[in-house]
């Protein structure tokens, strides 16, 4: 198996080809963070000051509105990056609250090391991009979705897009990223 | 007033700096469109292969639901960029409907140019890098708005965010974009 450091390596390694100093430059900057079942990485409020790598576990993004009902925005399984792109890019205090949904661990990519990585090794701007990018392809997908399709189609979209989360998430997480309570959740699965 | 090329020269200096010789690669690979008010320029089921830059006027990118219902997803005024990001990602057919709100003028870059231009100048990849992760946060942004706060509200964000775009746009593209109908919209601005 794989060490956490070999496995952002793997990662990066997809869009860009690092010398053995280039790799130790970008390894130097790493920070090992581990969060138990339901701890808190980032609250609604903080400063976001790190890019997140899952290597164990699974991160979930969500947001509270003034009912107290939270909405999920994203998860982050293992292999996976995860930040509040507002916060971190605009250094303003994020609307994102980040937890573990299990036990989970992490490697931090500090912003102002970012900043440096990608004056030092200027390749990783092509990392970045194409993360951005599908993200934003994530987003755009997601924001559709929810403008245009019933609750049972974006259910099959989750279902095809997220194909190893649909087991691993507690049901209740995915009617909240779906958009629809745990109850029509329940009701739904039961007449697909 | 500046040209067409030296606007998108000008919009991608913000980011990096070139040499004449980079500035000729780089605007030796666009095209210039032009779109009449409500000339569609992508239609859904369109493979999405050029990003557009513009230089005079307003695109707008809408998705239509089943029930035939327009739903705005993003508005592009003079000096924006933009593309329907999954197609020309995944090089699928789109789900957006891309058009012109007014009389509007672009440069296009074609995708398999862009891919060329990484090679031949990798610093435009801290351009697009920095160019999907605003947009990364736009989306963001967007979909914790409408997850979680009342039409109001996302009317007085959407005011804030693209203070210009008030007195450009239709009242009723607007509405589409906060989520409402123009009706809803209406007697909400008198109401505030």
């Amino acid at each position: 198996m794989d060490t956490p450091l070999q496995m952002i390596i793997n990662n990066v390694s997809k869009h860009i080809v690092l010398t053995s100093a280039e790799k130790d430059i970008f390894t130097g900057m790493l920070q090992a963070k581990n969060l138990k079942r339901k701890q808190p990485w980032i609250s609604t409020g903080d400063v976001c000051r790190h890019s997140a790598f899952v290597t164990a576990g699974c991160l979930r993004g969500y947001t509270v509105d003034s009912n107290g009902f939270e909405h999920v925005l994203s998860f982050a399984p293992t292999d996976w990056w995860m930040a509040d792109m507002y916060s971190l890019l605009t250094h303003q205090p994020g609307n994102l609250n980040i937890e573990a949904l299990e036990d989970t661990e992490m490697l931090l990519l500090p912003k102002t090391s970012q900043e440096e990585l990608y004056k030092l090794v200027p390749k990783f701007e092509r990392v970045f991009r194409i993360l951005a990018e599908k993200s934003l392809v994530a987003y755009q997908i997601r924001l559709i979705d929810n403008l245009s399709l019933p609750a049972a189609e974006r259910y099959a979209r989750f279902c095809r897009r997220y194909p190893t989360l649909i087991y691993q998430l507690p049901q209740k997480q995915i009617a909240s990223y779906i958009g629809v309570t745990p109850e029509f959740f329940s009701k739904m699965r039961k007449g697909m």
